[in-house]
């Protein structure tokens, strides 16, 4: 049971290099900040090969029981790009070519431009275009399948993208508290208790410091009432008496 | 189907402050370098919040279908700390104090320890304690339950807690060619599609690069038998002709 109300959300980050240490990710670690400041509850992150099973087994799953889902890579031209199948695969539908896609792809690539490019215009049929609040003919569409947005790899394709998600995405602010504890975890766990038990809808989180020079343990309150979340911090402290280490205020 | 033979894991973080951006991961990116090496392939990474049913369905699932399961996080005294009691919950195990572990904890707190600490030494039923290669009494093991191991989140400790298992997971390396192509994705596709179909225990990587100066595409060539990698490499090479970039040899 999360103690945080409001929406929920997913990322599956798709693709072999991110498992064998060939590229880093970027896109998980940019939606944690992100997903945060529109208020939206990250739950879960899942890092898949690209096999369209294992990706369309993950996505039914993840669909199925956060509220958004973001899915990023495997939407390329090659062998190893079978986001769009398995999305399909998920929701039983078939692949079809959409056809206000091709000329996106003609005007991105210009001379370039291959026939296999045109495989990046066969989405999920039934899947909508999401053009965000100023819908632009010209510019590719986020892809998105019931709750599922279809990202790309690149990072910085991936973050232009997401910016069409925004407005749509954005729920209450998620409001946070942090006190230094000066005593370890072992001491203070029955204070925690206390305070987890009397504020059901904060979450309380609890972190030692590898380095406990100005304090051993950071505790943290998050929760969508302001007034509950400082009034568990007030609490927190008394309890906490002499060991509380008071600490300016994250955001 | 993984193309890649030889021992397969999976990681398993587990921690609402990874979720939030309260903290950035370090052990799953230490794994990725650490596994590879030691040649075993890392199949799948999830992050789950401290939620007892959350991550007993993640390990039953994960210990079920991959070789190795390594967790991060969740194992201090606190009330987020439920790793223990979900690894037991997922094998339908008991938890008990285990009373060899009780002086290294004393040990390593000394006039700190408080009662609530001890917790620390409640682990399955059943567990094993592993301490590698040269046993020390005094050294907090690695606790075990079937192929799942349970590590600690602190970057630092969970990086030599590591090391007493590396002798264990131990496999046939795994080899790397890369080459650089010149031409885009969609021109090569069906080339690497002939490599894919010729070599079918060698895995393919296609990755458009974002700075394309020197090529536009790194592929890459994976494979326990460094002969058929190889091989692949030069059949590669061949198809692409002119747009072939040679790129020095990375491991």
């Amino acid at each position: 049971m999360p103690r945080l109300s409001g929406p929920t959300a997913a990322v599956l980050l798709i693709g072999e290099e991110l498992l064998s240490g060939k590229v880093e990710d970027q896109n998980a670690r940019f939606l944690v900040r992100e997903l945060r400041q529109l208020g939206v509850g990250l739950r879960r992150i899942e890092v898949v090969p690209d096999e369209i099973d294992e990706i369309a087994r993950a996505v039914r799953a993840l669909s199925a029981r956060f509220d958004h889902v973001f899915t990023s890579g495997g939407v390329g031209p090659t062998h190893d790009d079978v986001t769009m199948e398995a999305v399909a695969a998920a929701f039983h539908m078939p692949i079809a070519r959409r056809d206000e896609l091709v000329p996106l792809i003609r005007a991105g690539l210009g001379a370039d431009l291959h026939d296999r490019d045109l495989r990046m215009a066969d989405i999920p049929a039934g899947a909508r275009l999401i053009q965000g609040a100023a819908p632009d003919p010209t510019r590719w569409p986020v892809v998105a399948v019931n709750n599922v947005y279809v990202l790309p790899g690149v990072p910085v394709i991936f973050r232009r993208k997401f910016e069409l998600l925004r407005d749509l995405l954005r729920a209450p602010p998620i409001f946070t508290c942090v006190v230094g504890s000066a005593l370890g975890e072992g001491p203070i766990a029955a204070t925690l208790d206390t305070v987890v038990a009397e504020f059901p809808d904060v979450a309380v989180g609890s972190y030692p410091q590898s380095d406990p020079t100005l304090f051993k343990v950071k505790l943290t309150l998050d929760g969508r009432d302001e007034a509950r979340v400082r009034a568990a911090k007030g609490r927190l402290a008394t309890l906490l008496g002499p060991a509380v280490v008071h600490l300016p205020e994250s955001r």
